[in-house]
């Protein structure tokens, strides 16, 4: 069994059966073993940055990871932006990187580069697999700390993959989350119990177990409920507890955590604005607050919870929570951001999964499906644009079934738009909806911040994506993608309806 | 005048007015001073592989870099396939890379990450500015850096684009490349007059000084010319001096470079395969050939093709070289490659730029295009796909007024098919050609190297790009670029004509 052969086996056998591959020349091998390994789903993506993505995607609705397959340094560079959204939020991931033969690689061939370089930043675990001897010993390593929480990079030489192995590896048993201290336990009790405070949630504390120990916490303590601007996975709908978000601007986010005695962090850091402006604060929290770290996002956050609701005398009931009434379907008028936000309101189907790059429409997106029955919601965790359609499409596969909901900003729709013809290929039940603002809409509210001299024409070109005018529809229908362009609501509600009812991909373009 | 506006005047007076701009917040304030430096002319794109590869074009043929504007770690990972490319060219470029303000950096908001590490494998120069007064001597420096041949990146905190500066820079000196010296002037010179031995040019060496000098040495020594695979940018036609290419294919590069006395590179390094193989060499030379290193690309290759000239008492006058005869028109028939190569050949319009991502097909397009008139020819030289569409977007605002021809395999043109937006929005004299043949050819091609066992279609699965079909005219119509679909000789014919008659960008696909 050659080495290519090894770590397909080795992938499997630990439970990694889903590929996002883009391979190339250096990755022969381990395309060619594909057919030994037909337990090895392989999912073809036109680039890379779809791939990352969508093994992100897949990786939050599975709970397990997925592999990517990437050729050379400049592969993995065309995955890194959605590779630092999963790195920020530790998502489990294996990317496998080919890279010349160990004997060819110091001669200058025109695809060699320093790969460990360019994939480190995005890496909790990163290695160079030696040769073929060594790759399954590797693969089994990098699979068991992925699935701890976080990204493993594994750069594969194309003879570790044609050189002969020992054979698959074992899974290796996955590091537990280490527990926190009683130390950190008795502070947030004691933090809470003084009133006035507030538990802020993030990492795996926003899903359905964390949520309901928070809601206890809070009854039992009165500490106020507070999520994570973005969280990774947002249990969310029906009678779920309902967390308050961090808001995103940083003069909003000051406000909202302003005068709090105590903030306790529970799988979140403390705040931090995304961005810095001068005049104001970086760290959000009021100053005279004071924090408290009960687990970090590597910790056991959901045992830290169990500790914390019996050190404050938590009810073991999770306390009712009334559902939010649903929005109303709009049935006229014209098709804005309101309008639109309600109709997705009003129709989203019990059960879904939205993923949010709705940028600056996202808050509205998030208040109005408040009162839809039960569903997850992914946010984008690194910041980094062209993450929705992929995730998108990775979730889709990891979550069979379930109806995926793309709510997806059209500037941030251009970086990764491949990715529809991936979810026309796999029939993929994903309705994606462009909300058609035709600018950069986020770098028009930030640069109104910045205080521009003089008219702003030229600044203002690099802002507007209007001029020529996309067509999302023709974009869509151009990768095998029922598409069609809407600009009213009872065009809307149809097309969500329909797009709903029939299986398959579907693109949404809503002029807006 | 803040540090932003000093960058960007720095730039303009030291002979970079062309950004390709991608920006987000942490670029607003650099954005905002667009307004107050008109001389800058801001292009925008849709993705960053767009904006570095249309620099790696734009300084092809302006002969001095463009710069682009990055949105921190994840936009320079998105720029970096094509950043890959311009570096082993030695294309210059600067990289203008927003990060956070300075205080904000080290507190772990989303869009943190180490972007000194994802840049520096393809960056010759790398610096992060550490405020504003340090910004425009940063710039100058970067630019005579890129100018002396190379990538340059500059890391910019958006603090030091806000803070006060001391004003723009004055252009720093352009380090000249270092001289050959006289051992290696005469190593070369008796290498060649040794007989049976080869220049094998490379860098500068394949434009038009370069080759004269080339062709008078070989008169002089009766040298055969070569030249590396996938050249800078190769000027050739009408009367132009053929050196002949390198083959791509390990085993054809090895017998075209078979019994060879000398071998002396100019501008080129050794010749090395793209890839390994098993039981094929890295190296392609004959053992029994003797290498000899004439000139580095770093080093000054004119300088010494000159000396070389003197030493081998070449004769001044260029020798003669009769054009070829061009390809005729093809007719009728079905279209396949054969018609098209012929048809590009036949109709290649004087003063053409061919920019050549046709990958399995570029050896043909290279052979049908010989007997045009004079062109230019750029390559792909780092080997990353997705390289064509920018390039030739660049190509074309660095050669206002000559018609560019991209030659695009379907499977890369899906990498940066946003290209086709900026052509759209910028105007730009751009003839895509799409080879639509609905596979990764190149990969089936080095799959059946690769001795896969079974049926091989789990393998096939991952190189098949048919299925759903693309239409690629109809996504360049999405992107308001006329587009249409050919599929017989005549369609192909008038398309090609049409588009070359036409003002502004085309696009047609060429289905064979």
């Amino acid at each position: 069994m050659n080495g290519a052969e090894s770590v397909l086996r080795t992938l499997v056998g630990s439970g990694v059966d889903v590929c996002f591959a883009n391979p190339g020349t250096s990755e022969m091998h381990l395309v060619a073993a594909m057919d030994r390994v037909p337990e090895m789903r392989g999912v073809l993506t036109l680039f890379e940055g779809v791939a990352s993505g969508a093994a992100d995607g897949y990786a939050r609705m599975a709970d397990r990871p997925a592999a990517t397959l990437l050729h050379l340094g400049p592969g993995f560079g065309n995955a890194f932006a959605n590779v630092h959204n999963a790195y920020k939020a530790r998502t489990p991931m294996v990317n496998v990187v080919g890279d010349h033969a160990v004997g060819h690689k110091p001669l200058g061939a025109p695809l060699t580069s320093d790969i460990e370089s360019v994939a480190r930043p995005v890496s909790h675990w990163l290695r160079t697999v030696k040769d073929a001897r060594a790759a399954a010993t590797d693969t089994a390593l990098a699979v068991a700390e992925a699935r701890a929480g976080g990204v493993s990079t594994l750069i594969f030489p194309a003879d570790a993959g044609w050189g002969e192995s020992l054979g698959p590896a074992a899974p290796v048993a996955v590091r537990p989350a280490p527990p926190v201290s009683e130390g950190a336990v008795a502070a947030a009790a004691s933090a809470l119990r003084a009133g006035g405070g507030a538990l802020l949630l993030g990492g795996v504390a926003t899903r359905g177990p964390g949520l309901e120990l928070a809601a206890r916490i809070a009854e039992a303590t009165g500490a106020q409920l507070l999520r994570d601007t973005f969280p990774w996975r947002l249990e969310r709908g029906g009678s779920r507890p309902r967390p308050v978000g961090v808001p995103y601007i940083t003069e909003l986010a000051v406000d909202a955590l302003s005068g709090l005695s105590h903030l306790v962090l529970a799988g979140a850091q403390r705040p931090v604005g995304f961005f810095a402006y001068p005049g104001l604060p970086s760290l959000l929290a009021d100053p005279a607050t004071a924090l408290t770290q009960l687990a970090s996002a590597e910790e056991d956050v959901l045992a830290a919870l169990e500790a914390l609701a019996s050190a404050v005398g938590a009810r073991a009931a999770v306390p009712a929570v009334e559902a939010l009434e649903r929005v109303a379907l709009p049935t006229g008028g014209a098709l804005d951001l309101g309008s639109l936000t309600a109709i997705v309101g009003a129709l989203l189907p019990d059960d879904a999964v939205v993923v949010d790059e709705a940028v600056t429409a996202s808050v509205f997106f998030v208040e109005a499906t408040a009162g839809a029955g039960e569903h997850d919601y992914l946010f984008i965790t690194g910041g980094s644009i062209g993450w929705g359609m992929p995730t998108a499409t990775g979730a889709a596969i990891g979550a069979p079934g379930r109806p995926v909901i793309n709510l997806q900003a059209d500037g941030s729709a251009m970086y990764t738009i491949q990715s529809l013809w991936t979810q026309a290929r796999e029939g993929l039940d994903v309705t994606t909806i462009i909300i058609a603002n035709r600018s950069y809409a986020i770098l028009e509210f930030e640069f109104s911040r910045v205080g521009a001299e003089g008219d702003g024409r030229a600044a203002r070109e690099l802002m507007d994506i209007g001029r020529p005018e996309l067509s999302f529809a023709g974009l869509a229908q151009s990768m095998g993608v029922p598409g069609r362009r809407v600009d009213d609501v009872p065009g809307m509600v149809s097309a969500l309806r329909e797009a709903l009812a029939e299986p398959g991909p579907h693109l949404i373009e809503a002029m807006v």
